[in-house]
């Protein structure tokens, strides 16, 4: 008898009708010979009425107070599941985040997952019920209602999943699973059918949306099997596991891009020690997040240049922070920036042990005509700053050059 | 300084605007140098809506999981709550009935409480904030959520102000406090400045919807004095409080009446011992609860009568009951009963020490060619079941009678 997790978002659960809907599945699966424990999003759209309520009342809504409004939701949802499922003639009984004591640190609204306590599930579990968990929301050492942010049923069904043991983890959604790229720009992207947690981390940090980052996190540190797959369809969709043999066969897994980038220049600053803090510190102490940073090489006239890229919604804000940073450290070349810029990017765990990968791709990108601005590397991937009217074709070129749109690993000759 | 519990029901929060128009008012009394506690219950008609969901999911909702999914309306209430008030400039913190411990049998819909830890809000009332709980629901000692049951939050509000042992409970309601008989039937009704426990009790329970009679048993179990008053004027309204010499002067407080019941009598019935017991069991087991029950003395013939009250929607599946009954009994009468009848009631403490209420009572309904079918005392009131057609008129009439529609205090021998 496995023991198997089912996370399902929103849409899958929107109206009474799509409630029964999951009902039937989990208990298909239930009368596999299986013991189940289902994690529940809100509504879709439940998320926005009430956040609608909290800026009636308040500009800057109370953190503490946020959390206590929008936890309601899966209070509805996973009470409605249990009913569901007992109207199907099975028994079910529902837990809210503090009742199975899902402890986070107290940072209301992006709190962090601390411990589970699985008592109490695994004691229903072996009385034959199907256990349904509220998603999203935990519980203070003091008994404070927190939240984990958008995304953060995916990190509850992991968690609840490694405290379990878990057999594996299946993650409902509205696609099938992990492309190899973006199906609305290559016809031939395919669904990957296994992907390493650290290849999932780097496709889900660039831009893929399909799960959300800090549940790879956890489900690589406890090595739980994450199913990643389409409510609508029967079909198995992407497994998410620990690197195996196999894999490193395949080079490249997926090509991804980001289009939610901004890249900023300032030129000409004199290359002394301290000048990247003095630049960074004032970006950093207005909360923006800074991506990739690439210093070059002082070419001998005691000058360097600063390039890095951050959200697309802070370049505005960036820039006008700059300003006072250019007349204090007294940087000839100014500013220059471009908020139309896309991250491409390669992944793959084979590329450790493959040389030229890199280069290959800075070919393709050639080939096209598309100029490269900046270029970051990891073990498991490489990423390019490209214009972004150049996105599709730089997609479908590097999906093309290593071969990820047919079924077969490509051979290593072709790509080095 | 003192400290004030308030209740405001879900008309009084049933949209952001509401809910603002409350915290000015509970500020306004903070600022007056009182420590505030406010009770909320759920936007009016979330119930309904929440409760047609679980109507979708099964015939016969789960009765845990139905208190799950109500309960997360006071969670919306209470957090807008905190934010209008944070918003007004001043402080504010929620609490779920989970997380101040209000602690509940498990009678899942229609929990009792059994005790509050308020040791979570003194200590936040000390530090300067408005404290505001949800009302209608519960903990059991199992960490499972119950909730109260309709009017549940009168309950809360008044067992906090107990655990507490606050100067006062405020409920705010749709109406002006309590009057000396329904204002539509009598336009010379007036409003009650104040009333005793034991007479709400009787008012309460005979039809009087301003306050939930668990809330007034527990305000008396406690002695906090209770405050019954509009959220939409500034008047004083009536206080339910114990007790007190001068009210002893005033014989009849109010007339009430309700026509939610149904009469029955079952004739010609041997008078054995244990036949009360062969009538009353299968209802009982039916779930129908029974109001008066009345006993005609046998007249030498071996025969009684049993007449008896239940709520006019059991009175159909009452009659039906009966008819096996009323073989195994041989009562040679047969049933007979009207489901078009009213209870009419007259309630005071100050009956206590005063005869012939009960005759003026009836003699007043005589004169008015009103034919009295049962009737039922106890120590402070006197209620008389007539034909539904009469009920405004002998409201109008015994409202004159003992004078409540004027200011002063009736004199004593106009009634006896």
């Amino acid at each position: 008898m496995a023991l198997i997790v089912q996370k399902f978002g929103g849409t899958s659960v929107g109206d009474p009708e799509k409630i029964k809907n999951v009902a039937k599945r989990v208990l298909k699966k239930k009368n596999e010979g299986n013991q189940m424990v289902v994690v529940l999003s809100a509504m879709s759209g439940e998320t926005n009425r009430l956040t609608e309520f909290a800026l009636a009342m308040q500009d800057m809504p109370d953190l503490r107070e946020m959390d206590v409004l929008l936890s309601s939701g899966e209070q509805v949802t996973i009470s409605l599941f249990a009913m569901a499922v007992k109207a199907l003639g099975d028994d079910c009984i529902s837990f809210l985040g503090d009742q199975v004591k899902i402890e986070t640190d107290n940072s209301y609204t992006k709190a962090r997952i601390e411990g589970i306590d699985s008592d109490r599930i695994t004691k229903e579990l072996d009385s034959g019920k199907v256990v349904v968990v509220a998603g999203f929301q935990g519980v203070t050492e003091t008994g404070d209602i927190t939240t984990l942010g958008r995304g953060g049923s995916d990190t509850t069904a992991v968690a609840l999943a490694a405290a379990l043991e878990a057999d594996a983890c299946e993650i409902f959604t509205d696609v099938e699973g992990v492309y190899t790229t973006d199906p609305n720009i290559c016809d031939n992207a395919i669904k990957i059918d296994r992907i390493t947690y650290d290849e999932m981390l780097e496709l889900a940090s660039l831009g893929a949306k399909v799960l959300d980052i800090r549940s790879v996190t956890f489900a690589k540190q406890y090595n739980v099997p994450v199913h990643v797959r389409s409510t609508f369809t029967e079909t198995e969709g992407t497994w998410v596991v620990a690197e195996e043999k196999a894999m490193e066969g395949k080079i490249v897994s997926g090509v991804t891009y980001n289009k939610n980038e901004a890249r900023i220049t300032i030129s000409g600053v004199p290359d002394q020690p301290g000048i990247a803090s003095k630049i960074f510190t004032p970006i950093s102490n207005a909360d923006i997040i800074v991506d990739m940073i690439i210093q070059n090489q002082d070419t001998g006239n005691g000058e360097t240049d600063m390039t890095f890229t951050v959200a697309r919604t802070d370049y505005q804000r960036t820039l006008q922070l700059l300003e006072s940073v250019v007349k204090q450290t007294g940087a000839k070349g100014g500013i220059h920036g471009s908020d139309s810029i896309t991250k491409i990017s390669i992944v793959g765990v084979g590329m450790r042990n493959h040389s030229g990968i890199a280069s290959t791709m800075f070919s393709v990108l050639s080939n096209e005509g598309i100029n490269i601005s900046m270029i970051s590397t990891s073990e498991i991937k490489v990423s390019c700053i490209i214009e972004e009217r150049y996105t599709e074709l730089a997609v479908r070129a590097l999906h093309d050059a290593f071969e990820l749109g047919k079924e077969s690993v490509p051979e290593e000759e072709t790509l080095s």
